[in-house]
């Protein structure tokens, strides 16, 4: 991602031609593709690519390339959207007690495996300030416990708004969103659920998962819609268990699927590997 | 499975000095323990023991030692269990149209993976009778569409009752069973339902996986209960799956995870690895 | 696959415009493109694709689309190869003793998962023959055993060219073949090597595991060259194992692994989803 | 780990009822037996067990019950250890230059998933010195290249003896130990190797992975012995990687396989749940 260049994320009706088009355009211009991922879904009819571009050699300002696609964009009746490389997403991280997920994507962002630009680490409780603060980074300790919850959104939507943030990650955050934040924020807010989705929706899904013998643990990335854990699935993980395991040694295995699933669900998110089509995610995972 | 020996199973309230005891027991009359397995659930006060006894050297006969035994599982409150070794279960298979998770058993069977002693086939379609009739067992037409349901279920009781059936396993069989069916048959039914359980019960659930963009499927080994889908489960197998996987290539994927899946359950079951706890098994897997 | 339609398989050295141009001329000839696969490699400067087109609306003879290629092809420097949909693909299947790859080849294809026309079974010795006759197959047996080893290569040899054999699988198969052989067939012999290569080449890799006290067992399906165990991969998988695992046990186990690889990787490379770049091997998976 | 008990690990001859015996020993002093694992090589003729009792109701004093021990544990031929709960084992971790399996075990460390006591982080370069200080652990580099290699050694040697380390974990340490100190510290000292040994023994193995166009990479936990990644197993995890990915990729996908490995293999080590026997380690997982 450190390379000059351009992502380009495209979704539209399918049609013959599409990829001798898109293609076409970035090669009339001498732009290099050095991945392309497509899926041309019979089943729905959409048609659906992922383009990754360097643009050394354009023969246009980056700016006009952008704008240039417009008239092939339209005529496809597409949706899509172009990043410029290399870049480093503005991202807000939302915590409650537990600091497995944080910490995971704390020092995956050091090593630069995940492009974030993190610029608030954003708590209900102080659990996580010291590893938040440890890395440098800003905690927002917000209450938002029983009446205070609505006016703890808006400060958390104050926050996000002021620090132009593009990304929202609940890494174990336990708040439920209001509907109008989903909505507001759709596509753009990320959760990890410590459960095998669509098994074990809701509270305590390891007690769930003891409950219910079940004989391999997962946790789920996926976007935030306001039908809770329903939103489209980035990534999902698991990991065998036994009948010997207790919910205390659940939560201890679970949290290598969960740290696993995010750190994924992130790192395609923000290399614009995933596309939302409807209740389910394209993802062209690398 | 070959050896001549002893399986002992059983259950009882936890309490110190069981496993001296029990080993106690073997070793007092010169059984030699080949494999021991125990779990004390510290959760629910109770102790479960899987012990494998070598009797060429034992000092009485296998029947007294055995029957020797009651002294010390009446003084736990034990329910216990002994299999004399070497055996082969009697099993009647119940399929419907697809034959994969039949072939796997027959085939799993004829090479001595399972010690199935398989009695019948019994089909509610005659999809599967070629591949029954190849391996030179009889298969069994019972019609149970529409109203001819509980007399189907009624031709399938008496058949095996009159082939002293141990062992009843739905390799895809596409029916219901009726709530009284599954409390005589308790503990010898099993099942292999074709997701990762608890996530799809009931209809078409490739169908519903591929609505809900998981990435991961799965299949579902399980005792069947009167609640559908909801018995203690056995073994569960997943595989990875994509967006541009159709519900159809989620049937093609998952006939792995399904056979997989309902091979192994059949073994431990029959190996007498499983011990039923509840909603729970408890497995010792070879 | 059932679709009338063509797959092109395409490889030549990397440079701007590529995925352009071939797509570019699907398009201009109406060929509509389901599914586009490429790989851009960084590395090694070379670009390799996988085109499938529907061909019911072409604006020529599907003869003259494949021939008009030939002018960009040699542009590109390519080496490429159109495959005609629907196909299948004239196969001989070579045994020794253990059937368990065999018998999963043979369920599939008539499964309709591996679109093969099977046009022999041969082995050097008996144990296959009842499984490949009761699927309606003819047997060959051929004596390699010690001075008659290269009599018994020609004899495959004579068979293979008799028959138009495209794909010879070697579905454990435990004869090395001579180098002549290998390299007259180069691409087209698939192998099955029991072991995680290249962990454990050569013979007993059970045993070898056993000896070194692996966690984790595994198969490998790999094109076959003339140095042993060494040609491109296609596919592996992996089972977890434990100290109580037995030689004998790891075989049981491995069994699984085996049959899924060698599945795969013969549905990979009859779809065409395969290209050989020297040591390794592109594969796009479906 | 945290209530009040022991472990006893113990191996010997087999010989009918030593199960019998030991659990015996423990129920003959009113020692509750929380966990009992056993196994009875039938290939090796050895018995290895593993036995976690709670001590709360001894009818003797902790140290009487472990020197009383003696007579049964002689008359085995057996090798046994106690180890008194709870405890932290005292720990010296060793690296070099990357940092992701140092601070997945300070992470876990700092969680309570391992309990460890960590007496000094040892580097022969600076990279690691900010991470460790930054967990309040004092960081020791010691020089180590070319002619300064067995000075180095001693130096360690040296703050490993008077710092009464029991454990010495090599996170990702690229220096190749000399003969004597794997001879004299054998059995306590643990490394992550980042490839799916045996394959890729030595230096740079996700190199030689990208090479041989491996489609599985792993990562294996073992105990270092002289000869070099060829001590026992304790653990082997694995990640599926595809052609497009380069070796850079591979260390980036490798890191989850050796932060896992490791961090399970230290959990058994430290609960003694490992019994090195020859070349193989006995493991029974928690």
């Amino acid at each position: 991602m450190s390379r000059p260049g351009l992502i380009l994320k495209l979704s539209c009706p399918d049609q013959p031609g599409i990829v001798a088009k898109v293609a076409g355009y970035a090669a009339g211009h001498r732009g290099n593709v050095i991945e392309f991922n497509q899926f041309s879904d019979q089943l729905g009819g959409r048609f659906f690519a992922r383009m990754e571009i360097e643009t050394s050699d354009l023969d246009v300002e980056v700016e006009d390339f952008i704008d240039g696609f417009g008239t092939l964009g339209r005529s496809l009746q597409a949706t899509w959207h172009f990043r410029r490389l290399p870049y480093r997403m503005r991202a807000a991280l939302l915590v409650t007690k537990t600091d497995h997920c944080l910490n995971e994507i704390l020092w995956r962002t050091e090593l630069g495996e995940l492009p974030l630009e993190i610029t608030a680490v954003i708590g209900n409780r102080d659990n996580c300030r010291g590893i938040a603060e440890r890395s440098g980074l800003p905690f927002h300790r917000i209450d938002m416990d029983g009446p205070r919850r609505l006016e703890g959104f808006a400060e958390i939507r104050e926050l996000i708004e002021a620090q132009d943030v593009e990304l929202i990650v609940l890494a174990r955050f336990m708040q439920i969103l209001p509907d109008d934040f989903c909505r507001d924020y759709a596509g753009r807010v990320i959760n990890i659920h410590h459960s095998f989705l669509p098994a074990f929706i809701g509270a305590n899904p390891y007690q769930q998962a003891y409950a219910r013998g079940v004989k391999l643990i997962g946790a789920t990335c996926h976007y935030v819609t306001p039908e809770l854990d329903a939103g489209p699935i980035i990534e999902q993980e698991v990991e065998r268990v036994h009948h010997f395991h207790t919910p205390a040694d659940l939560v201890r295995l679970g949290r290598n699927c969960e740290r696993v699933a995010i750190a994924r669900g992130i790192r395609y998110h923000v290399h614009d590997r995933t596309i939302i089509d409807g209740a389910r995610a394209i993802v062209f995972p690398d």
